[in-house]
């Protein structure tokens, strides 16, 4: 059986093989007798599961010892909140806006902090970088959104906060791209991502956090969300989503055997190279953010006429390309091109997009 | 095949129905050509899952129309912050402890409001239920948890604060037998349940609230967990647990097909009966807890010597009976037979702790 191909912006497509996986063992992990989902998260066979996912995802990205990582819940607009109710300490936070995104986080913190808008691309409707930033003397942190999902602005390398006169600690939602590239850990802070895009199911949100800057929470921080009482349970103070971290160690030993994030990047490099070439020599479709912030993963475009959207997802789901739609505050079709995304899956999208454009050109 | 049993108090054995259905449609829902994980939450599949969902709950607990039913993430433990930031406006609110879990919900609570102890059965070491309750009289809420996991303590009847004199709304935590009885809605305000021991996987909390009570939260509310915010979004405010979602559904169509609510609260009282009988009549094994409030759900017992307590786990784990390993906090055994553990589950526990007790007692 050939299955569709998914392009979602997530929750999103997943590797054949991790489903196949997590489908035969769904009665009997391994001779436990149990599901994954029934066992109790403290019983030996679970933390087995949780300890291999944490340390192949440490192997995977590279993680410094001298960083915690947490298993969380309330994905990235749960984190809006949690970030700067463990790290603001009430005081200035610099937040970057290069989307949807990075504003909302920038809103939320507003309830914790003196949240101060450094930069933003607000007046080039979220399409280019913007090139001053101007940061506090004294911020608590600087935030970013190194992948903007929905307006498809990928930083192609994280700020150098230093060389840009701050000693702040950098904070990085890379939700939707995370495990596409490497991290550079030396520029970073703490890093979140919600699991649904580029990990695992929806309900797990990873956090990766300088161990120098936990224990500084709020008095208002519920205990659950308080990174240090999650750091110091081994992310088992609430019940964690047991199921959800054993798809996502899944999904990071399919990563290991496809090269890990070496490999994903030269895929994604591919795989969006050919997309972009595509779309920006048909004459017909049109992406609009500028060249050197495109993103990877989620590549929004254009038809020339609005009205003949509806035909281009029709045709497309007839082929078997589904989930294109845009976004509703962006509009237009967007196809997120996530790791499990075969190159296979980009080549039938450009094949139909070529087809569509001659048709209707 | 048969499978063992599995008495683990949460996440907790599942319907084997349930579970194979789920291996069934992994890679392909309903001819979607894809698993419910890789389904945008706002697509039309996902929606009619959730939907669906919300529909079979509402009908099996028999939930007022006036009350919202909302899907959200952290179990119990976040709620034990997230229902004081909704509801307690800064005041007054009143806590009956009844064992560690109600006893964990008032001292988070302490963070948000003037948590005052009504009513606690410490001194009994969590056996019995406490007789005399000080309510405030101008409480916000008062909360209990109807029953305890750990010390098998459960509420036989929810209290009528309103003839004790208390107009405040009450606050049950019912994680732990949540669909093992009817709920008498004109009792609640709000309740809450974690999903991981009657519902379905960890990572999904349900939260049953009156409409009145939600648009009074504290404005250090995270907006991910404001009930206003969830209840306008219907639950799509941030990504939902959508996996975790679908699992509940189908536990949802099994209890309808097992004659719901009723059907699992005569089930429960059998199960229960033949186990605490058999505790009683034993002459070897002990349960502590005061008669007219046992769990029916969970239920600790003693053997004579905790120097024999291993040799009891291996033999059990030998003849296919899991997690029975008592709380730390209060050793001994613990057996949690939810909605899905069958009968012949209990019938399997009785004969071999009536072989045990022969060959040791």
């Amino acid at each position: 059986m050939t299955r569709p191909y998914n392009f979602s912006a997530g929750p999103a497509a997943l590797p054949q093989e991790v489903l196949e996986q997590a489908a035969a063992e769904m009665l009997d992990w391994h001779g436990s007798g149990m599901s994954v989902m029934e066992m109790s998260h403290r019983g030996r066979e679970f933390m087995s599961i949780r300890d291999q996912a944490e340390t192949d995802l440490r192997e995977l990205l590279a993680v410094p010892s001298h960083f915690h990582v947490l298993f969380m819940q309330g994905g990235g607009l749960a984190e809006n909140a949690i970030v700067p109710l463990n790290l603001s300490r009430g005081g200035n936070v610099d937040f970057v806006v290069t989307g949807s995104w990075s504003a909302k986080s920038f809103k939320e913190a507003r309830r914790y902090c003196n949240a101060h808008l450094a930069a933003s691309n607000e007046a080039d409707g979220h399409t280019g970088m913007p090139d001053r930033w101007q940061l506090n003397g004294n911020a608590a942190y600087v935030h970013v959104c190194t992948n903007e999902t929905i307006h498809g602005v990928e930083f192609q390398e994280l700020p150098d906060l230093k060389a840009l006169g701050s000693d702040a600690p950098l904070v990085i939602d890379c939700s939707s791209h995370i495990a596409s590239r490497p991290i550079d850990w030396s520029r970073v802070g703490l890093a979140f991502a919600g699991a649904q895009k580029n990990i695992g199911p929806a309900g797990l949100t990873l956090v990766f956090v300088r161990e120098d800057l936990v224990g500084h929470a709020l008095g208002v921080c519920p205990s659950a969300f308080d990174y240090k009482t999650v750091a110091e349970n081994h992310s088992m103070y609430n019940t964690p989503p047991t199921y959800a971290i054993y798809m996502a160690g899944l999904v990071f030993q399919w990563l290991k055997r496809q090269g890990g994030v070496a490999g994903m990047e030269a895929r994604s490099i591919e795989k969006a190279g050919l997309l972009y070439d595509y779309i920006d020599t048909s004459g017909y479709y049109v992406n609009k953010v500028d060249k050197r912030c495109r993103s990877r993963m989620n590549v929004p475009f254009f038809l020339p006429d609005d009205a003949l959207n509806d035909s281009f997802l029709a045709g497309a789901r007839d082929r078997g390309l589904l989930q294109l739609k845009g976004h509703k505050s962006v509009g237009g079709m967007r196809a997120s091109i996530y790791n499990a995304m075969p190159l296979a899956g980009v080549q039938a999208l450009v094949g139909y997009m070529r087809e569509f454009a001659a048709r209707h050109g």
